[in-house]
């Protein structure tokens, strides 16, 4: 995958539910000075609050990319959408989709990039050439958001922590493992869909050496504890060789997301498994804080959570929406000071 | 990959260390009766021993496919084996393949396959569909091959305990998981080759549902502690689901090969940490033995090292190639009764 050509004109299609458009509303939370625009088909009703332009107008205003902002249930690119992408094609703008459906699968949006010059980007295909992984220290800081399961939070609390060391004058850069990370990072690799042999390997490239104070932080994918994607994440742990983990957690789950039968550990065990698969390529790797998506609880219940918690672990616990990521970052730069 | 058509010529092209045709030498010895004779350039000197036959010949005594038995550095099929694969398609064979280079690249062979109605397999490319891991038990018993590093005998060690199960009248069926147990059983999936989110998935597919008192012996890949690997490892053990396991060690080795900056655990902690990531999908899951590959121990070092091993692990300590696998098989038999 090239680097993603910014700012984004956010393309919202159809999608009459705000849930489908979750790709644009991170975008627009997450690299809002990349994004000059929406744009939707006359059946859609979901809007991000952007101004309103067509292809051709934000093109006319700098647009790089117009990025597809939804993710609808399949994956697939319906032809319908196939006039927009044509005409911020015809105007120059590359396309980007995260969608299954292969862009260049459509002749007409291959012919229409010709014309325009633009390109057809899917974030979930790397035609960079990766190595399989070395195990090698590299200079730099890592710190990977590991999760008791999948879609709890770990690209939002990554982003978040990012921030919070930019705004205490440290060096740190978000490296995007997922498609919509990947749309705000305008870079990243998509390592759940890499060949397995290779996935370390992609861990390895996506954080390459760094200066000694440098700070990448890592967007964690799956769980050490999903009977699916645990070898994803196992590879990505490994090739990120972080120096801190955080563990992302939410407390109204009891069992894996859509696998009733699979329950979640308790979070000492499950903060003691990251570290012992850790310390594989990183001896030294210890965990700075939980970051919980409490959105279920009410304040009452948060401050109880969260207090006994912090009795429990002794580690900073945060929730990057109520309480922001400061504790963690504190932690973490007085740890590695 | 479909199911591979046996009997079979084993090619063993222009190599000329014994090394590069470990797969023909593998498939001599765990498939022999499925193999009609060998066939090479000019240029090679290796033998398997076998009747020496031309590609018309053996198929004129029934072969069914043509398989390139041999693995050279960098996987590629040069132009000049390109004669005898297609002298093999003439006569109405499949070709097969485990090399990098896909067979369905050189127009020729295409061609040649089209005229005789052969097939192009390459092994380690799947057209099966894979769903993601569920996690869900099924029926039958399972059995995995560990190890502490990759390439000391997982293979050599299930296709041994399938043959010694078999001996006792027990139900067994090896699964393939590389290429070379691929040919040797005429199917399986290569599951390093599988994209990264469906590893768990490939291997639920590879030992599906079964009769309560069958026992599917799969194939072990990569290794937990392998700094690239260990992730394939992860999802073959928890889409596996394995009732036992028996780790693979080869004391000659203190660091993961070619791996010199990653040492080996101790066989008790290698043994905890598969059992520990077992547990997710079968909490009942034991360790049934250990197979050394002692190669370079002389007699007495292996009778005592052996002695020690047993004392220290309380298991079966066994080497295929030495005492053969009945002291593990007696226990698992014992054990699962």
């Amino acid at each position: 995958m090239p680097v993603l050509r910014k700012p984004y004109l956010l393309f919202l299609a159809d999608v009459t539910l705000p849930s489908d458009a979750k790709t644009g509303f991170g975008l627009r939370d997450w690299c809002g000075a990349d994004v000059i625009g929406e744009c939707r088909l006359p059946e859609g009703t979901v809007s991000l609050g952007l101004p309103e332009l067509r292809p051709a107008e934000a093109a006319a205003a700098g647009a790089g990319s117009l990025v597809i902002g939804v993710a609808v249930v399949g994956g697939q690119v319906p032809r319908s959408w196939l006039p927009v992408l044509i005409e911020a094609l015809d105007h120059g703008m590359d396309v980007v989709s995260g969608m299954h459906t292969r862009l260049s699968s459509f002749p007409e949006l291959v012919d229409a990039a010709a014309r325009g010059g633009g390109r057809l980007v899917d974030v979930r295909v790397t035609d960079r050439v990766i190595p399989t992984g070395t195990g090698l220290k590299r200079p730099g800081r890592r710190l990977l958001t590991v999760g008791t399961d999948c879609a709890l939070g770990k690209k939002y609390t990554a982003l978040a922590i990012t921030r919070a060391l930019q705004a205490t004058g440290t060096k740190a850069t978000f490296r995007a493992t997922g498609q919509t990370g990947i749309m705000i990072a305008g870079d990243g690799i998509a390592v759940d869909a890499v060949v397995a042999d290779f996935v370390a390997g992609a861990a390895e490239l996506l954080s390459p050496a760094n200066d000694p104070d440098h700070w990448d932080v890592i967007e964690g994918q799956g769980a050490l504890f999903h009977p699916a994607y645990a070898g994803v994440t196992m590879g990505l742990v490994h090739g990120s060789q972080p120096d801190a983990i955080v563990l992302c957690h939410d407390p109204s789950r009891q069992t894996i997301e859509d696998f009733p039968h699979m329950p979640l550990p308790p979070l000492r065990v499950a903060i003691d498994r990251y570290l012992e698969a850790a310390r594989l390529t990183n001896p030294a790797v210890t965990c700075v804080g939980i970051a919980i998506n409490s959105s279920y609880l009410s304040d009452d219940e948060w401050r109880r959570y969260q207090v006994a918690l912090v009795e429990e672990l002794a580690l900073p616990v945060c929730d990057p929406m109520r309480t922001g990521v400061d504790a963690i970052t504190r932690h973490l730069l007085a740890h590695f000071a």
